[in-house]
């Protein structure tokens, strides 16, 4: 498939250079007019609290960040919109400035796709001429906002549901935009969902479809004799094809005495509809089955036709339930498939899968362990409903090799100057336990070396660490006009998510009131801060009275 | 601007026919293997609750669904991507027709793009070939579902700030991804709000574009020697350029002066970066003074740029202030405009825009009145934290002629049968007081003759309304391939739905607690619900014992 060739067409689609926002042209051209557009500049992106009350973050986009970045250019008609809405008194250079412009002197260093990440950790590090990787912001922000926050949510359904338990997303009617369906898809595929219903996430990405019915499928049928053909032929290939219809029949009046139903609750449109799914498609029988009644129909034709399918040596593949209590409905679908499966010595019964997709939300592990196998998520997954936003932020750090930071009111909104490293502290059973955020000129911190440290949640106070281990958390990813690293399929992303998942220590997985993870700066960083703070430091000098 | 074609192009990068869910292929597949495929069947769109717990939603998204019909056709590579995925069994020839779909027989009635609606009102019937309805659904409702929900909040926005202040929607970059930006950039244009920050939105749909500097500008600058030019010429066209840093700074010791503020807590870094953009944009000054101290500095700044300007015959526009307490800030910044206004006999300074932009929230009109004019809107109002999917549902009604209906355990999910028309009537005052659905065969209501319905809220009993006007609700868009409406421009969407908000009782636009608006069934369409239920009607029939 020629995803990379789609996905680069793509991007210059979805994030032309004008999808931004205009203060971004309004500031490029004040920095030209003042000379100082070619200043190296350097910003960091990174986001203050862990979403969903949670203890850690995924962090992706990086992939689209890199495509936007190659592909980042102004053509003439760009140009010529952003004349007509500039004040007019905008100096025409300018605009041949734009025209010209392109990322080739820009480096990104990031952390890689997928890594797992903690607030207020520098996660990418964009450096080059001042006007351009300004220009820049608000594209990188969308493209990592929202990837990165439904690739946790991903995360944090898995970890609730556990490794094994087979999780399908379906949220493309309700996500935010076509390409909000899109980018949900991509992202909890490498948060740890196994399946999408979305047929363009497998066309451009890889990721495996699933899906069979919907309810209007089994009410678009009224009786038996709209099933055609009425027949089919054995799998093992026996060419003479099986009245499945009359086969059914029987089965049917068998279950309904073996569950104690009554046969004159049975609807027979809803069998009529199962029935020309299986005769389409007898290897992927998972029909819907309640779109009437479960207990008094959809179980019971489900049952039949399954059975009568059996019979001609085909595995039929479960159910779907989508409205009511599903945990109820579960236990007594399941129990129905238990007494088939030990009356009619059918062993098949046993492993029918139940998928569950009516509103599904995971509060802690041991929730919802009725469902066996599948569960599909929509809205919840999609939309991020508990926190819809991930707020990651992009903030100058230098200026022509001076650190700067914005000193706000709001203690939260301060900013951390300077060009910085990033370190992951290890502890001796190969748990991450600390991140350390130092400037660039600093030597990195050495395995089985004590350093002091100032975590960034209790202000003042320093501690003293002994890493087992160190990495280094950022790579050069873009430089020169060229990706440095080569991207990653989805499948090879979402397989190193879930194995760095693996080293962080259950107390930060908890999915509520996880114990936090430690954020700390360098001591000299540390002491960065105060001095500009104190203003002796050449951030913004204070303007002597004249 | 080469808008509808940009649109045209765009809707099918964007909304490509596979940007579906897998079981419409296997559906559509299992009703052509039964002869099935070419059935006329009538499919509703609606949505089951008001969003944000209000009393009204406004319907979005239709003229990007017409786009989409147009352009609804499989590439070769589409179904080659789908003979892949779609179990072994299936038919060859289904991929010819598959091949050779488009929408020329489909017809999509629906109601106005903007207009004012409420739950379980059907907004949208595609009725059609069966196996194509069917395929249109995921796409159809991913377009609207969106796209209301957030026109919806804008206009619940625009209720609470009331008619004259300016609203600047600026969420792009925490939108659920690009796309998701740019649609909340259009329909919350569309719902009321005046600006967006948005560039491509106002290159593609015409909507004003706003938007000045961010703190990256103001803290990149250290020094007053940054300034470049340091001289602006004045505004009557004199071609003597004034040094504007020194008569900046004879300002600044009189503002400090007057406002009683300390000169050696001003930070030089500000002035310069505002003196900067002055002197690039005289006419378009509104920097951001929260990156230092408000009081102790930006304030400042900004008066003794202002002001020079001012002397220049420029005329400031204002501040935007984008951390910490908003409403306290806006009064003490309000305070020094007035002073200055007073003292140094400068009426532009009375006039000066406020802008406030840190996580706004507008609960009831009461709420943050201390800002003046302009309130810039992100993250609530793009992502709609408070309810981040509107819900809306696509419902087979009808197939060959007989009505279908799906009998939920969940009543709340059960669907109305049959094919429909939708009538809203009006009361003497002029206000909607009731939308009536009845069947399409049945006569419309008549202005002044009473009739007897039943309101979806209270299930069983009757009652007679009179009304003084009735206007049919929705209207043939889409037939023969053909668009049967033009579709209007964004800004003349946006001012339709504040004239049709308009005739909207008070009592319905309250954002807290409104009072329910009533939408009740013909009562030929409760008695056909009535009969189905029972099984009495040849709904899915009850199959009898065999």
């Amino acid at each position: 498939r020629n995803t990379c060739w789609a996905m680069e067409r793509s991007i210059r689609e979805r994030v032309p250079p004008l999808l931004t926002d205009l203060y971004q042209f309004t500031m490029a051209y004040a920095y030209w007019r003042a000379g100082r557009h070619q200043e190296p500049a350097v910003f960091e992106l990174f986001f203050r609290d862990n979403p969903f009350g949670g203890g850690f973050s995924l962090f992706a986009g990086l992939h689209d960040c890199l495509l936007f970045l190659r592909s980042f250019r102004f053509t003439h008609e760009d140009v010529e919109f952003l004349r007509s809405v500039l004040p007019p008194v905008t100096d025409p250079a300018f605009f041949k400035f734009l025209r010209e412009l392109d990322c080739s002197a820009v480096t990104l260093r990031s952390v890689p796709e997928g890594a797992v990440v903690f607030a207020r950790v520098p996660l990418m590090e964009v450096s080059g001429p001042l006007a351009v990787v300004q220009l820049l912001e608000t594209s990188l922000l969308c493209l990592v906002n929202y990837a990165s926050l439904v690739c946790s949510n991903a995360a944090r359904f898995r970890l609730a549901a556990g490794p094994k338990r087979k999780l399908l997303e379906m949220g493309l009617r309700r996500a935010q935009g076509p390409d909000g369906g899109l980018t949900a898809s991509r992202y909890t595929y490498i948060g740890g969902f196994d399946l999408t219903s979305n047929v363009q996430a497998g066309f451009l990405f890889g990721i495996p479809v699933a899906g069979t019915m919907a309810h209007s499928f089994v009410t678009s049928f009224t009786s038996l004799e709209e099933v055609w053909p009425q027949t089919l032929v054995a799998a093992n290939g026996d060419p003479d094809p099986v009245d499945i219809i009359s086969l059914t029949k029987g089965w049917l009046s068998r279950v309904c005495e073996l569950l104690e139903a009554q046969p004159g609750k049975i609807r027979e449109g809803e069998l009529a509809a199962f029935l020309s799914y299986a005769i389409a498609y007898p290897q992927n029988f998972l029909p819907v089955i309640d779109s009437y009644s479960v207990g008094c129909s959809g179980l019971l034709n489900f049952c039949a036709v399954g059975l009568a399918l059996c019979e001609l040596g085909y595995q039929p593949v479960g159910v779907r339930l989508d409205s009511g209590d599903l945990c109820r409905q579960s236990v007594d679908v399941r129990r129905g498939f238990r007494l088939c499966s030990e009356h009619f010595s059918i062993p098949a019964f046993d492993s029918l899968t139940i998928v569950g997709t009516n509103n599904i939300y995971f509060c802690e592990k041991s929730d919802n362990s009725l469902f066996k196998f599948t569960v599909g998520v929509g809205t919840h997954l999609v939309t991020c409903t508990k926190q819809p936003s991930l707020g990651c932020v992009y903030k100058l750090v230098e200026v022509r090799g001076n650190p700067r930071m914005k000193i706000s009111e709001d203690p939260e909104k301060s900013t951390v100057p300077g060009r910085k490293a990033v370190y992951r502290l290890i502890d001796a059973e190969g748990h991450p336990f600390l991140d350390l955020v130092s400037l660039a000129v600093e030597s990195p911190p050495e395995a089985g070396v004590p350093l002091s440290c100032y975590p960034l949640a209790c202000d003042k106070s320093s501690v003293s660490v002994t890493p087992a281990q160190v990495t280094c958390l950022r790579q050069e990813a873009y430089s020169k006009g060229q990706v440095t690293h080569p991207p990653c399929s989805a499948a090879e992303t979402r397989a190193k998510v879930q194995s760095s998942l693996q080293t962080l220590h259950p107390r930060h997985k908890k999915l509520q009131k996880p114990d936090s993870y430690t954020v700390a700066l360098s001591e000299q960083l540390h002491n960065l801060v105060t001095e500009i703070r104190r203003g002796s430091t050449n951030n913004s000098n204070f303007l002597l009275a004249n």
